[in-house]
């Protein structure tokens, strides 16, 4: 049975490494990015990110319909690393707004997470624990980010929270 | 003797659920809601919970003097369920300001903790692991939360922190 | 061999006491305050502070170069307690910008850390669990203090989560 190892954490906790870490004990790794550019910024970490993974991975970039990757995976493929879901939360609500279409995603992405036939490490973030956004897009946001987590986490065989680059097993 | 159960995550975290399901192995449940409807989102929020309890529960409502329904309980009442101290955090400062009143209501609301005949669930936000508000308002109910959530969580006999739904054992 | 214990938590969580309580398990102990006061509540938090330790510690001040206080501590000091790091942070962006000087004053100070002759017990905050700052200094600061917490904390013999006044351990 493949197994879903599940990490997260807050902003620069070390949760991106401690799941390259996981990854990296395969063969013929998968990385499927979430994350689109909208600015330099970003341009700019994702340019580092990729640099960081080169010839370790062979990288996939799906900002929306994650189950169209998972569905025609490379065949062989040895894990599949996800990141990560709260860009994913993100891109969701940018694309469909506050619809109920955001709910039939993540159904879709669950059910197909179910289906794939490698071990996956998916990574979120924590972004509710600071005080209540005023902004009600922020709080939206939120509340998608965080049933996402509370989905995914649920169906993963390990999770790990990470806390200053360190790791605490949730399960 | 009664038992204290402390339950504390953020926002989305699955900590009111986990709370309800450790509610629900007792009998003769009171849920004590703290919220306040400010506006029609929150006006839903509620209007959603209640339902979720509908038959399970019976529903008491004080945003500012919880020891009044603490020392009014039901008769045979077999654990209360307390949703949530940061709630009530947020209507001591509207109601009371920035003023000592608030230190003398914490308390009072001590107090009266420590003499309740049945078990009690307690649940709580974690709202300090963001970046420091800007504004004071902001900052200083973080302080009052926070304050809370310590003086509560010292008194309980028991303790979860919730991460992606999934209950880290505190104490 | 010296020790380093790291603790860290949100806002309010307790990790200032926490930390207190174990360096008064030593003798002849130091404080190492980072904080250098901006405007009034900060000005009274750190005199209340300050207040708290009279007569429990000798007191040294110093926002930016850490290192200079670790190289010169009084002889025979039996423990420095270092409190916080997210402060630093905060200085070194103050005085250094976002420029290459912040990561050479952070391997500077970590290679003084790996000399220090006493225990030390050092303090930081979380503060990446809220959602993404619109501001971009404050994703700036995030990133730094994220860093920051990294690197001491893998440096760290026992680490520390503070959550509501409780620890959870994480190394």
């Amino acid at each position: 049975m493949p197994k879903i190892i599940y990490v997260t954490g807050g902003a620069r906790s070390g949760k991106s490494s401690f799941a390259l870490q996981i990854a990296e004990t395969y063969t013929n790794r998968v990385f499927l990015a979430t994350a689109e550019p909208f600015d330099d910024e970003m341009e700019k970490r994702i340019a580092r990110h990729r640099e960081e993974r080169k010839g370790k991975f062979l990288t996939l970039e799906e900002p929306v319909y994650l189950e169209r990757i998972l569905q025609n995976l490379p065949e062989g493929s040895g894990v599949v690393l996800l990141d990560c879901l709260t860009v994913w939360a993100g891109n969701l609500m940018h694309h469909f707004g506050t619809t109920s279409e955001i709910d039939r995603r993540i159904d879709t992405f669950l059910d197909q997470l179910s289906r794939v036939f490698c071990d996956m490490v998916i990574v979120s973030n924590e972004v509710g624990m600071g005080i209540v956004p005023e902004n009600a897009m922020a709080r939206r946001f939120r509340d998608i980010a965080g049933i996402i987590n509370q989905k995914v986490a649920s169906t993963a065989d390990e999770a790990y929270f990470l806390c200053s680059g360190m790791p605490l097993k949730l399960k």
